[in-house]
């Protein structure tokens, strides 16, 4: 068994978090496996959509503990080995929106601390009812402080703050409400619902899913003006594409594209 | 019948889209007359509230598709248009948001695209039970570049990224919970509800109601402390009018206010 | 009686607007007050969670507006006391922000204009059934421009548009779905339910929470890898701890901590 499962189905790799006696922390070798595996696909051109899952009863339960505390060993207390961790955890995080795919999060069981933060990273996310989320490290001394990058910019203000020094979790219909995941399906379901919006995106013209990806997280914090400068550059480049003339020529003709790209 | 119709109700102006035949497509007619009515909206000191609606089955589907297919015959494949044509789009969307007026969309059937960026760049919206709103470009291979640009500034993020890689409509009280309308009325209510809102707005003291626009979004992105040195400002000046003065005085006093502007 | 009593219970202080027949107006000596509590709170190391709620009726209507037609008296109209009185009022609302500890507002009866700002500043707030919420300074020609800054940072942009426009008080529900409020609860249970939230917070390692505190303001408005650098190095920082080793630690050994924090 691999510690990070990869099965593709068309245009759609899943990966699958697989260290569930472990709830699948995001280890030193977890993390090296996501970051392999992303750098593997911003090469790969016949994948549209990632699917992130986890094996076991949980999603994933954030950092791992153990490894953290070995890591005080070290002549420095290991100061200098945490500052690489959480560089490290950043970089796969921020490789997420960076990806030329579309990333959805497919959750059940429990998702807390950089576990929550993996699903606010990543573009959407599906969960199973009976779900659970947290940023629950202010529990053990430790505040939540990367995985709150994440979640700051996905859900409103006085509920992270709650979320992050209550150490509280919160379901699945209450994540939902306040924008940290899009849709909430019955357990057996998750998979084939996660899978079915991946194929839904999957579907589409893939260049006009990835540019739209890029300047989606590009204009987000840009002045209105710069993010229309920006966003107009992209749309224009998007109409000079042959496929696109084809799609709004299909439109126009009430037929299907045929589609190249 | 006028592309785009307009009619004065006291101080609150009503702009109707008029071309029903192409669900008020925003072609380049539709984006000139609405750039010369907000032109002249800017000089007008008599209107305080702007509506703008749709004639028809529909309040605005977006661009106009044939209009661009056909900018492709010049010579640069149409370059040089479609980058001017966002450039035009995005000047009346920004000018919405810098003109002095309040401006509020009154939507019904659907509001898709460019139609639906229309809606998310008014300043408030009512919506007929029944609208649907999209940004589903990607479903052409055009992905909604310029409307993501409204669209992400009012609602959170991982909706606005399903909407605009998978293309779906949501329905009124989906776009409500979101933040993307004000409310959502009866279809034989909305053109009633709307005005009575706008008409709520433009029996406030006219010159309050502008300055504070002005200083809703030229704050909405600073930093704090700058952005309370901003309103600062702003509020110390509108306390030095002599209506505001007036206002105070017949609060204490608790009589209507005798106001001049 | 003194204008802000202070009841310390543990680690929470418990701050009292207490001017009920002014329904706690932010007066030139209420501010001052303010101003002095948190000047002392920022050195006091014994105080981990402020709660802050209002005598009577309400829980704040906002400034003294019998002070402030007062100042018009000045030979300058009271521009520079305008200027002078927004600016300390502005000193106080971040100052919460900037507060080492968590500042909970414990809401009732109404809270608008800068009173409704002083909900929207602090961390979290807990509110009462049927407390109502406005930025209504536009009823009498004094544009809510400073409430708006707290305000923006708290709800979505065409909610708190309508809001600052109309005057419209909204329920305690709306304010909780909005995102003003954490949890609204019945009248007779509110301080003992505030309390409980601040004692939970109170009850975490007081370090972790401080430091979590200062780094979710300071990266919120950070660009995604800049916030990620910030947070990346505060929790390499809360690693290096005695009291955040033995919370794993005693996490991992499902045993209690041992904190001296």
């Amino acid at each position: 068994m691999k510690l990070l499962e990869r099965h593709d189905t068309g245009a759609v790799a899943r990966l699958c978090l697989n260290a569930p006696d472990r709830l699948n922390a995001l280890s030193d070798a977890m993390l090296a496996a996501l970051q392999d595996q992303l750098d593997a696909l911003a090469q790969d051109r016949d994948i549209r959509v990632v699917v992130i899952s986890g094996a076991g009863r949980a999603f994933c339960a954030g950092h791992d503990l153990r490894e953290m505390q070995a890591a005080r060993q070290a002549a420095d207390g290991g100061a200098a080995a945490f500052a690489d961790l959480f560089a490290r955890c950043a970089r796969v995080m921020t490789g997420i929106t960076t990806l030329p795919q579309v990333v959805i999060a497919q959750v059940h069981g429990i998702a807390t601390a950089a576990g929550c933060q993996l699903v606010a990273s990543c573009d959407m996310a599906v969960a199973a009812e009976g779900t659970r989320f947290g940023v629950n490290g202010v529990n053990i001394g430790l505040f939540c402080s990367t995985p709150m990058v994440a979640l700051t910019r996905n859900i409103p203000r006085k509920a992270a703050f709650e979320m992050l020094t209550t150490g509280r979790l919160i379901e699945a219909p209450e994540a939902q409400a306040l924008g940290l995941v899009n849709r909430v399906v019955p357990p057996d379901a998750l998979a084939a619902e996660t899978l079915a919006l991946a194929q839904t995106v999957a579907a589409k013209l893939g260049a006009a899913v990835r540019i739209g990806k890029s300047a989606f997280y590009a204009q987000a914090d840009l002045p209105l003006d710069q993010a229309y400068a920006h966003a107009g550059a992209v749309m224009a480049e998007n109409m000079s594409w042959r496929d696109t003339e084809e799609g709004i020529a299909a439109f126009l003709e009430k037929r299907r594209p045929d589609w190249q790209g």
